[in-house]
């Protein structure tokens, strides 16, 4: 199986093309990465790239694409609408296929090692490759954004993981992780009754009781009089689509509501598709390999 | 997406791997194929070979693997137990992915035609390929096998799709087609009550009754205590995977019989899984492309 490695940096960088456009050729640059995605937001002004590869090749272009925005970015000048802290802001990297969870925290962590050593830049790792359970929750590692930076640096609880606890005022910190894929994704129900989604929200996801792994919240798709679950999926090996769906089902009875359709948004690794056709059709045995196309091209 | 076109020939050389190996070596000598799989029976004194690739390479390895096949046997001497009628026996191209039935269509009257005219030897087409309702089924078309040839060849009405209507002794002819990916599929039940199963099948295929592109058989598995449907399906773009399950569940509560498992023998396409996935899911606005690797690879 063909090692494939995902990696989505953010930098606090969404107004100026020209500077969004390097970080993304820097990573272009490196032989055996595949650019997939980027795109800006210029209230938050950031910019998120997607890209793909071996270990090796992603690893080199992440450090790439760090290096190029801390020489464009001046974090004192940088203002936005997201939470941030530095100018490549968060680098996580996310297994694919062909390696594990702990492969892609040796490669945060080396990577993480690399960055705080040649470019200067305090690192922090984040949820897989965290060391500390403090600094799992990304939203915790960056409180005080980088407005606080200079205060936590003096803070020895406070250290980073790797790099000297010495500001730098103009790339700022860069936290470093790995995490599984996440999946986007929601079920429409059919009733228009905002409510009843909700408490269906309240009931499957992690935070009241719910399902581990799953954040949920009701919205109402008003164009279509059907009220929504909407999820995020943060690990789907652990907790997969089909047990959150049949889940569902299973409260919205309740109201005497049923599923009127689901949708998942962007991209989903193939094994999660196998995983739902697997238990759906009660397939004993099944290889992933017994799909034709992955045993042709990867 | 990448054009992927799958072809199967069977050739009737089974007993001598020489053989079997020079043929293998004149579809792996062409760029852009991929050979998948072969394999050999005694019994049947016949050969299977699988390669992948885009029509262009497809259709050369195919006419590469014929011409090999008549130099080197020669059906006078040819004896084994399946029915067959010629050196390369039958040729079906299927396609796979980003090409269409008529793609595959076209490619096996090409290939046909040029079969006929550079090496001298009649062809049928059948199947999806086939000129004319009575051609469609192989079994028709190979009616009579080998030995029949000489005289069907006098018949105008038995002439051949391509090539002279003159008896090619030492090649036979060739059956080439175009058809669906075949899935072979089985459905255990919970019981082991072998006319239980044999019920469903009749109750479920094509022949009598059922679901069309679906054949079934019902069989014993002795030590499992289980009785199995065990089926091929032809067509699943028609027919899909999920739709044979689901009336499998539902004839079998008659009896009171659960589904045990299930099982995919062998390949199957990507877009199968897919669909099944989102008839369970009821995913709405699901685009293949959506599959991470699908975007990635191919």
């Amino acid at each position: 199986m063909t090692e494939l490695v995902q990696c989505v940096p953010n930098f606090s960088e969404g107004r100026r093309p020209d500077v969004v456009e390097a970080i993304v050729e820097a990573v272009k640059a490196v032989p055996g990465v595949r650019l997939l995605d980027y795109s800006s937001d210029y209230d938050h002004n950031r910019s998120v790239v997607t890209f793909v590869g071996d270990r090796q090749a992603v690893g080199e272009a992440a450090f790439r694409a760090a290096a190029k925005a801390a020489e464009l970015i001046d974090m004192r000048l940088h203002h936005g609408g997201h939470p941030r802290m530095g100018a490549a802001d968060v680098i996580p990297f996310i297994p694919v296929s062909g390696l594990s969870m702990e492969d892609c925290v040796e490669l945060a962590r080396s990577t993480g090692e690399r960055i705080a050593r040649e470019l200067g830049i305090p690192v922090y790792l984040y949820e897989e490759a965290a060391t500390r359970p403090e600094r799992r929750n990304l939203a915790d590692v960056r409180r005080g954004e980088y407005e606080s930076l200079a205060a936590r640096l003096d803070d020895s609880c406070q250290a980073p993981d790797f790099g000297p606890a010495r500001f730098n005022a103009s790339a700022g910190a860069t936290a470093v992780g790995a995490r599984r894929p996440l999946v986007a994704f929601n079920v429409n129900l059919n009733t228009g009754d905002l409510k009843i989604a909700r408490k269906i929200a309240l009931a499957i996801r992690e935070k009241s009781g719910g399902l581990t792994n799953v954040k949920a919240m009701g919205v109402l798709l008003a164009d279509r009089k059907q009220a929504q679950v909407s999820m995020n999926l943060v690990d789907c090996d652990a907790t997969p689509v089909y047990r959150v769906v049949e889940l569902i089902k299973s409260e919205a009875a309740r109201y005497g509501v049923t599923v009127a359709s689901t949708e998942i948004v962007g991209l989903i690794p193939l094994k999660y598709i196998l995983d739902a056709t697997a238990y759906y059709l009660q397939l004993d045995g099944f290889s992933h390999d017994q799909v034709l196309e992955k045993k042709i091209f990867f």
